[in-house]
């Protein structure tokens, strides 16, 4: 019988390249038998010459997607839903769940007096808000008023909820999660609040109001002591002044080729990124700006928060405008442009970044040809 | 037609619990037509109480692998394997090659006179010595001599290089890699070589000799300046001075009661890990010792490199005596015992616990029933 | 001949307490021409049980100061002065020209149309602007417009030169600089710049629209490159979002009992002080607030920069209104009090606080008596 | 009457360079009233060139000090003199009573049976052992035995006390502390010990035992814990170890041109300095070896542990012999030699250099002309 094992043969010096023959196929099959393989029957296959990510470039338009959110409210409640969220899948994730790489991104709808129950994991989650009014998040006491494109932290271990007041309108929101990957490392732990909900016993906003201020920390934090814990404890970053702030680096900087201007929300204590799995930027467009081509290792979930345009993702365009979400995955070529020449358009991004830099595994290429722009492929 | 989806309904508050009904059917396929997903039908799947490893606690016993990894000498050449490696293959991680959760492990064998292309890769190696003389590594022109136990370190981005003196006899040695890690993280990338071998520029076992001084580092290094890079300049820590490093430790401690005495392998310049995805110890169980059980996130990947015992792993009790290798999965529980009441045993480890501790998602548990140890399962 | 040597004895068990004799005055003798002494007549000295400072509680009051100031302008030229500076000088710290400890501080007069030449040094300087209008900083070539109550810093080794605009007002501000420290510890150079001034290669005030946002950095930093300097690249902090940011944490804090209100001015690229041997930060005195006393070592330097109160320190009272200068001296018992009950009074402080830190030698203690308030001594 | 005000002019564009006048000098007396100077009259005294060290460049010879310190032991008692010790003081220095900077050293002797009283203090202590058995030292409970050249810590406020056994012969070993810093720095804190003498409750030299392997660290430290101290847990660094790491290091580095073969003690937690304040070295002049000189911020104290040679200071030269102690100013050229062509020399060195980079005041400079070697000064 012959094998019907992959033979990954490559002919170059350094490289695998064992022909198959019967003897060695009875060798793998006791090897079989031993929970053992021969290295050089995958050793091709799993030292690849360079990353070639199963996440598939992609967008999911909010036009798409708004009526299918909305009709949630009707299908299921909060309590049996627990959240009422619809996920965003990757072709080439459905196996984890996920919008890009090891990141899981839903829409989450809540309608006015609505909430959801407390509870907290190891996964470690962010927010960004795309409509209504009203919103609220409470997480570890603290509770935050959530507006249009605020950008919210829920970090690893902390208690967390989610409402919409009796007087908003209905919101929906971005969820972003590290789920996949820490179920990949096998580290996920949940647990529901045993009250369901929380005690609130700080000042609306406390956490922004006491760390979101330019150049100045507490001298003794509102919690009474250092601020150790392994992510930020600003918990929102509001929009306004992050987009003012946008202006005030576009006036001083020429930017980045790549990007344009971007800014990295970071975790005041250390000047770092906000979680330890999970970056987060925003990136302002100028007029007429259409950026260069790179790449870089790490999983990126984009989401149009201002104006329109397109981006240029391993040859192939996408055409985004507000609310829209798109994702550049692992070692992709991507490029952006902003589609109007006098307005400015801004888009918000979350990724894993910090994973690749603290495991030392980050990498980034320019793309030289052509002027720095990839060719379109049809 | 009916649903073919899975329903993971949990009956507790704050975990979903919707029904299935041909509106709510409809309603999923239509999601999927837009490449999303109701997270409910999902999400008790994505968000599990505690993590259950897909990895199987299992024993390689080198009686049962030697024949076979020396038998390999005679089916393959260096030259057409690349490397004459036999990888041991747990049965939940068939599909990514992985011993034990991210972590790839093989058996290397080399004849004297035989030698491996050099090439360097994003995935971090590490190899610990099992028999036979003669051999030596090159990582990035430092040519080290490697005796048995001796724990050796090929860090991401090294050339590296192995080979067996002629008058030497076949060696075997253990590789262990995080390939799995940085091929699921997309961030694996391979080079061969120019010239298929390195330059050996400086002194034998020189990294060791400068680095590997207890309290005292080289005040100029020998590479010409500062150590910055990421990882260990200690290339080789060798057998005989940790051994003694354990009894010393031994005289003075009375160890964990999970580990006995126990010693992780550090960065010298740092303090920290030898490599910032993987971490190393050896541990040494007195006469007659026994652990208590205890559990803990990351993959564990042993070998017993003096005496004999066993450990016992979620309820089933691995005896375990020289070179060989088992594994411990995420969360699972473990406690070890040692088999002699008159000789020490010791345990090398190899592990993604850096990876736990940067992420953020490093956690214990100790085993509290029945003395602190584990009932056996039969 | 009696011996004058003055002899420290402390009658305490594990003191030295050793009487004089003609033996021992005779063997003093001796080994003081061998450049060495008996350490038991100096122990006591040298050993104290807990610190003493050198410096003066002191306050020197705008009102005395500021004709001076304007006189000093008649009297130099910029040019003949190198700057146009009267430094504030502890009667206890005469010798090394500081106002407390090891901080210098002077007021420096620039009329519109002058400037003072381009140089740098060793010791880290900072301003903190007191009135006039027109002035202007260039630290490394960037230059910082410069308004009342701004704090500005100009770091160990970074080219600076001030001036006023043709069109301003006459200004004055207080400088504050380690040179004490730096001298002392023999550490400090200096240099004039070649061309006397500087090319000023960016837009005004670039780094502080770059740096100066509320949870986020630039992700290119407007240098071209990731800031990896040891002070903060902030190098301004202006007044009104300073101001702002207290109020924000008025609203959301109790503060501290010994403070108020208070925020630390950081580097935003590390959340530590803005340069390695100066702390600074501005504090909050709520309506009819009056803090607890205590003390800590370091030495700090405040002005008052809003309303007007009171400080007692080691029992002397204070008072203080706009633009007054006082200090703390090293473990000095000390507490604040706002004058009035109607509006704020915000304290700026400059200190040794990082030296202490990074030293280990802070140290801290509540005044437990009397409720909290140090007793009045007349 | 005129000014007796010295007056620091130069004649440099950049410099204060303002002449005498009855008008400014009558100025001048004014703003003295007011505790206030005019910068111009002491800045260029302030703001020198470069540092010039206070201290001078000397050598103290052991055959000059020995009969002294042991004639202290017929002269006093332990008890009356708190420690039995002779000190060593730089003719620059006397106020403080430093050898060197702000270093304080001395020369302790103790004959067998006699023990000092425990007690702790802020200044960071050291030891290293120069003559005599029997020796030990308790530091925070933990005994070690001390023999010569070993190197020894006492941390800024851990409980310490010292003695020699009944049976051991008169040792004599050199203190060094950062008293004059710390004293400078008015953050001196002492206490007794209550009961005058420590429990002893670990085994004798655990912490070198359990911290002083060759890159390992215990897992779980002897102390029940991680060790988070700022300085080093290792308390001893023997001779033996110390001198086999610099042989080691020969045989793979050439070293540096200034120093020959030079280590740093570290902690090993960290990989930085044994403690916040004070660093150590120990390096090996190979036979024949002279170095090139340079110069330095930082005050440096050695004391050659092995063999003998000469070292040139500002052009002085100074030989030394086994435990003589030489001073190095802060920025004084230096050149070491070894006055043997078969023998290697060492030499142990303690210095403030952590301070130096910690405040980001370390510069180093080589000697350019002359092949890098100082003409003698006759
Ligand atoms: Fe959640
Ligand atoms: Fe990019
Ligand atoms: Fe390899
Ligand atoms: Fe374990
Ligand atoms: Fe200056
Ligand atoms: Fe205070
Ligand atoms: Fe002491
Ligand atoms: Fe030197």
């Amino acid at each position: 019988m012959p094998s019907t094992r992959q033979n990954y043969r490559e002919d170059v010096a350094g490289r695998a390249n064992v022909e198959d023959s019967p003897e060695l196929d009875a060798y793998y099959n006791e090897l079989e038998q031993l929970s053992a393989g021969a290295l050089w029957t995958v050793a091709n296959k799993i030292e690849p010459w360079e990353p070639k990510s199963e996440s598939v470039p992609m967008i999911w338009r909010y036009n798409d997607l708004r009526d299918h959110v909305l009709r949630s409210v009707d299908l299921v409640t909060p309590e049996k839903a627990g959240r009422r969220v619809i996920y965003l899948e990757n072709p080439g994730r459905k196996e984890v769940a996920a919008a890009v790489g090891w990141i899981y991104s839903g829409l989450q709808v809540m309608h006015p007096g609505e909430c959801a129950s407390a509870h907290r994991h190891s996964a470690s989650a962010l927010r960004f808000i795309m409509e209504g009014s009203g919103a609220y998040t409470i997480v570890d006491g603290h509770k935050m008023t959530l507006g249009r494109n605020d950008f919210v932290l829920t970090p690893n271990g902390t208690w967390h909820e989610h409402g919409v007041s009796e007087d908003g309108a209905p919101c929906i929101w971005q969820d972003g999660l590290d789920i996949p990957l820490v179920n990949c490392l096998e580290a996920n732990f949940y647990e529901v609040h045993p009250d369901l909900s929380q005690a609130t016993n700080y000042p609306v906003d406390d956490m922004t109001k006491a760390w979101g201020n330019p150049g100045l920390t507490p001298a003794n934090s509102p919690l009474g002591g250092a601020w150790d814990k392994p992510y930020s404890p600003m918990f929102k970053y509001e929009w306004e002044p992050t987009y003012e702030a946008l202006s005030r680096l576009a006036d001083t900087s020429d930017g980045s080729p790549y990007d344009g201007i971007m800014m990295n929300y970071i975790n005041p204590v250390t000047g770092g990124p906000v979680m330890p799995t999970t970056g987060a930027s925003m990136q302002m467009l100028r007029p007429g700006e259409k950026t260069k081509a790179h790449r870089h290792t790490g999983s990126y979930l984009y989401q149009c928060s201002k104006g329109s345009g397109y981006s240029v993702i391993n040859g192939k365009k996408f055409e985004w405008s507000e609310r829209d979400i798109f994702c550049v995955p692992s070692w992709a070529w991507h490029e952006h442009a902003n589609a109007s020449d006098s307005e400015d358009a801004c888009l918000f991004c979350f990724n894993d970044l910090p994973v690749m830099r603290a495991l030392g595994l980050y990498r980034e290429e320019a793309f030289g040809d052509n002027g720095g722009h990839q060719p379109l492929i049809d």
